[in-house]
């Protein structure tokens, strides 16, 4: 095995973390309470002021770990008063001793906080089968809660991360009402995958007043343009969750109807705030190289354009020609062909880097490899497909397949 | 890149090519036509007699090559004279011009025989979107068919691979009405996918007398528990094609219902050979340095145990684990929940090399992963995961991915 010692942080990691600004009604903090992870935060807190509304989307594996469990059963209240994660231990596959840490957990936060249980979010990611030390957890509680403060925000992403080789964060404003709010979100993630790591873990919180029912509105359809379009091996996580708190706090009319016109913006900020993340967590993909944008159009459907993007994204003969810097359109074009929607091959038409390479069923007359070749060795990729067929589109991001992801998932868990 | 050089042949082959005893009625042979390689075989024709009936199954891609469109055209005949396969180019996504190298091609081969046209089938194996060199191919034909014999078998098998280590053939003997009957097939594919290599071809031939329904019948079915239970790297090639030739010549009274009795022996034969040669190409898998059965059982219905095995067979996840001989079994729970099929985490039960580790929602009590972990050392893996709702089982086979899987397909295409 070519051992080679990976880089400290991703060579398509942005060149710094955002500097993230207060949001009333949120309070973020970390502790070291020793789960996995030695010398380092492993437990994070948000505490949100009474009156906070929340909204989450989950994984939709049918094994999920028993925090999933525990957050959709508690959403239909649709507030929250803490959002709690570890580190270093997923609390997957762990059976009735994993449910019980989660209810014990809960029980713990809300008593400090005095709060009901119910009002307590958590998540966990780590390895996967392994009993999480719940006494650690719980006689942590105390601390974790004295830690929150507004200006929390770097230490809560970094407290989050497993494999992760930088904190992923992004900000936005955007106007209601005339009035300003403001959204954070910070995530974690690097190829869904991680050596057991599984998870892909997103926090987003704002000060806009909007119902639970509006924000689970925004963040479903936001997660489907963003989360739901990145991948980095195929592999979905037991335990991905996206939750997104609005504390209220800036002023604004509440808005209770998710087609309230008035959420234009806010919308059009959250998505791209979502996107940010969700991108981050690409170029955090392990062993990434080089990070690639493929977007389909001309497809039956949006669906189809989607499925189309995915299966070319997840082709481990893409990602390695990707790693190799090679142009290899018939390997687009074999993916594309076995995604199982609707195609045309005499109507297939393939770019990369904005050049025409095929059409119409063949490779353009006198191409030239040289522009395409250029554009393959750097770092950010272009693929483009046109299916010729319907007016379905759909964007998608993946990273190249490297021997580092070898390297990273090949070695054993200790 | 650790640019490892590629071993002779797979670690995981089989001790030699087996001995294909003749089979009336069939004669192949093999030339070099230069269609890319140099200094081999790259064109091979197997002669059959009048009367041989004909069966084939093709790749479920949507962008398929010429050949296969060609193929699926002439199947309806039910009968052959002759099968032409070349390797170094897949004709694939060649538009027009790929199609009028398929047509006089056979148009050739047939002037040759003295047969129709749509008594040729065609396959070929290779580059995708480059121009097949159908000149080269139309000047080889007459040599090509002046070199059959009854005993080229070995030299049909090695004209057809491209990215190969080993040439797999296959041979059985069966009964019909007390008659014995003979099945010889040879195969190639090396992951689906070889660098641009994109396809598993398959040819068997028999001296049974079995008309085409029956002989489509029972390559259908023999197919779906062989060449469709396995996977190297999930990619499915535009190019995959099994043909089944039956020349009559054994002197059974012929069958013509498909679920005549007096297939038994014959169709149980038949599975046996088509999953060898099945098997062959996982051992054969880019860059495999183990052979892996995964045995599903308790699903819903088959198909669900199909999908839950696939969905464990093709994770990058596992077959990186595979590859370091990490029993990591939350990684294959990991695979059952996001299969998208119908599981219940508390009745899942995970074994490997026989030994149960985990079930009922957790790892057994006093797990000892030491007889596991020297299971995984080994180059035969056996993965058993039962999900304890239903009565659906399947097994597919595959492959770990390796490093020289990465150096095989990141190497550039020239």
């Amino acid at each position: 095995m070519s051992a080679s010692t990976p880089p400290a942080i991703s060579p398509l990691a942005p060149a710094s973390f955002p500097s993230l600004p207060n949001i009333a009604g949120v309070r973020l903090g970390a502790v070291a309470a020793g789960i996995r992870y030695r010398g380092r935060h492993d437990l994070m807190a948000a505490v949100l002021d009474p009156g906070t509304t929340i909204a989450g989307v989950f994984t939709r594996s049918k094994a999920p770990g028993a925090p999933i469990v525990w957050c959709r059963e508690i959403l239909h209240t649709g507030t929250a008063r803490a959002i709690i994660v570890n580190s270093g231990n997923a609390n997957v596959f762990t059976g009735k001793v994993g449910r019980a840490a989660v209810v014990d957990t809960a029980a713990r936060v809300a008593s400090v906080l005095g709060c009901a249980s119910d009002q307590v979010y958590i998540s966990s990611t780590g390895v996967i089968g392994e009993i999480l030390p719940v006494d650690r957890v719980l006689s942590a509680v105390p601390d974790l809660i004295a830690s929150v403060s507004a200006e929390g925000w770097t230490t809560a992403a970094r407290a989050i991360m497993t494999t992760d080789t930088f904190p992923k964060g992004a900000t936005r404003t955007a106007r209601i009402d005339g009035i300003t709010v403001t959204i954070n979100g910070f995530a974690k993630g690097s190829g869904m995958i991680a050596p057991d790591m599984a998870t892909m873990l997103g926090y987003v919180f704002t000060d806009a007043a909007l119902a639970a029912p509006v924000l689970q509105s925004l963040l479903r359809a936001g997660s489907e343009r963003s989360f739901n379009a990145i991948t980095v091996d195929s592999d979905t996580s037991t335990s991905d969750t996206v939750l997104l708190a609005a504390t209220g706090k800036a002023g604004n009319a509440p808005i209770t109807r998710p087609n309230d016109p008035r959420l234009r913006d806010f919308r059009r900020k959250l998505d791209s705030l979502l996107l940010d993340l969700a991108q981050q967590v690409v170029r955090d993909g392990e062993g990434a190289e080089k990070f690639v944008e493929i977007r389909v159009t001309g497809a039956k459907s949006i669906r189809a354009a989607r499925k189309i993007g995915m299966t070319i994204g997840n082709s481990p003969l893409v990602k390695t020609a990707l790693a190799a810097s090679d142009a290899n359109w018939g390997r687009i074009v074999a993916a594309v062909g076995r995604s199982g929607e609707e195609v045309d091959r005499d109507r297939l038409t393939v770019k990369i880097g904005g050049v025409v390479i095929a059409t119409e069923g063949g490779l353009v007359p006198g191409y030239d490899e040289t522009p395409v070749a250029a554009h393959m060795r750097g770092r950010e990729i272009l693929i483009e497909v046109d299916i010729g067929i319907g007016r379905g589109k759909s964007t998608v991001w993946t990273c190249d397949l490297t021997h580092r992801y070898i390297d990273i998932n090949g070695s054993y868990r200790s």
